[in-house]
């Protein structure tokens, strides 16, 4: 009878087709469905119930960077949380919460090892956001290679997004001023009034550096970095001397068509003795002990907020994505594949 | 008659007359000659001997930076050496070797407390180089920004200049595979087969990025950058994990007319984990004594060459300088303003 019901489970996938130029198509999906194969020894079955959407998603699909690119033709990849539902794996058994990468589909056969096996209690959609990946870059990008001191002044770009949300309300906790720059006034009305922001500065409006100027009149301690381009060049005029700047991205950059120049102002790096420094949150995973504990704690006594942004239905993941280079979504952006348990 | 004496002597000035655009010219200085006016309390009198030409010197004559430009119509600013001839300072006597920012002149009337004494017994011109603030920049730059391994990959920049040369030879010391980049064949031959670099690139001959990726198959740890543009860009894409960029100057930009665009692929700090950070040898003069003395042994012992380049005559200056800009010097640029005792 087993074996009946393991036959009977169709998956449903986002193939990638094509490399996207610019923003992603929908012609850069297939959608594909097919049966889910036996379960090889050592892997497990997981029916996927979150899929996040991150910007670093349209560098996967579209060039090699710290893992290679994704084969076209291939699942496309993606971090997602799911359920266990059959398991050949010793220490994981059906019921279990895993997140991993099981990429854009509904079910994923995996290997059990590569899996953080979630604990109970804690709200499912936590662990997309301040306890998963985005939480850590936050935390560690903010502490670790920004190293904020109370008083300082601290910049954030992307600031109503998932990781920039978090850095912004890290800072304050840590006794800064902060900045943020984002694209609505939506947006920013959001992070100076419900997240405790002391200004906002939204870029489709006013110039950036005035703006940064007046916004910042002891000048810039850190500068954390999510979008490159102009507002980097723009707070690299006005940093203090040794000032930080964490690079976590540069979303400007990944749906242009060519090559973006960097900043003209490199050389204010010298006359501050300051350092850009880029980061990425995989080589922290060994100290995340470290860090949920905090953060945990910051969310239970009102300090750290989150907002997600979830996208009903697997088949709107191709449209969804593309909010994150549009500058559409007010935290962090996610697809509900399948129900909660 | 002490009198007489202070009243007969003439000093020679170049003077900043127009800020620089591009190179300099001859006529963004004016000559000016003016008998030396009588010394205030707590002040020495200096005659130049040596006149310390630096790229930073036209940053200097064009904008403010971590010092404001030097206003129109003052003397030039620049490092020298000299000899005491009067002295209303207590710890200072005719006689003493200084080193101190003295500017494009014969004589300078200056506050003795700001003055470093030079020992006796070392040849003066060490001290315009070797043991001056460009041993200093070559030092420190490396080891406590580069933070040079043993079996690293060192590729420097104007590897053929003071500060270059200095670096790439302290790399070998320390264990690198050193590759220089230099822009003539007589420089290339001078820093392999004299100083003892692994590799030399001529960037007139061939493209950086290719001759780089050839010259280092095992990518960049560590990029000392003097010059910034294409260089730091096609380094950029060879980093390692974990490199070190020390941005010491972008000579590169000095002189251009407009801003120069930052390198386009400052996001492979992120994939890369890597750093560039900007320093300058100012905050490094209180650790002087760390590194005067490993300098100097190094010296001695044959490990470290350095080589001038003298231009004879104070005269001269305005046109000396561009060698550095048009890549025409060998060595550590300087003027001979007078005698050596």
């Amino acid at each position: 009878m087993a074996v009946t019901l393991k036959i009977m489970r169709t998956n449903q996938q986002w193939r990638l087709a094509a490399r996207p130029v610019g923003l992603f198509k929908n012609s850069d999906f297939a959608w594909h469905e097919e049966p889910v194969p036996a379960l090889a020894d050592g892997s497990v079955l997981v029916r996927v119930i979150y899929l996040s959407l991150d910007p670093t998603n349209i560098i996967a699909a579209t060039r090699d960077s710290y893992v290679p690119a994704v084969p076209l033709g291939e699942v496309m990849r993606g971090l997602g949380i799911g359920i266990v539902e059959e398991s050949r794996h010793p220490s994981l058994a059906p019921g279990d919460i895993v997140q991993g990468m099981f990429g854009w589909q509904l079910y994923a056969s995996v290997a059990g090892d590569g899996l953080t096996k979630l604990p109970q209690g804690v709200p499912l959609a936590a662990f997309l956001g301040l306890l998963g990946h985005i939480g850590l870059t936050a935390y560690f990008g903010l502490l670790d290679i920004g190293k904020p001191k109370e008083g300082e002044t601290l910049v954030v770009s992307a600031a109503a997004g998932a990781v920039g949300s978090l850095v912004g309300q890290i800072g304050k906790i840590k006794g800064c001023s902060v900045v943020g720059i984002a694209g609505s006034d939506e947006k920013c009305r959001w992070i100076r009034e419900e997240l405790g922001f002391d200004a906002a500065i939204n870029y489709h409006r006013e110039k950036v550096l005035a703006a940064v100027k007046r916004e910042c009149p002891r000048g810039i301690d850190i500068y954390f970095d999510n979008v490159g381009g102009e507002i980097l060049e723009a707070t690299l005029s006005l940093i203090n001397l040794r000032a930080r700047i964490p690079l976590c991205g540069m979303i400007a950059q990944y749906t242009a068509a060519g090559p973006v120049p960097g900043p003209s102002n490199l050389l204010n790096l010298v006359a501050r003795r300051a350092k850009i420094e880029g980061f990425l949150v995989t080589d922290y995973l060994p100290r995340a002990g470290e860090a949920i504990p905090q953060l945990l704690e910051w969310m239970n006594s009102g300090r750290l907020k989150f907002r997600l942004d979830v996208i009903d239905g697997l088949e709107q993941a191709p449209r969804a994505i593309n909010r994150l280079f549009e500058g559409a979504n007010l935290g962090k952006l996610a697809v509900k594949v399948s129900a909660e348990p």
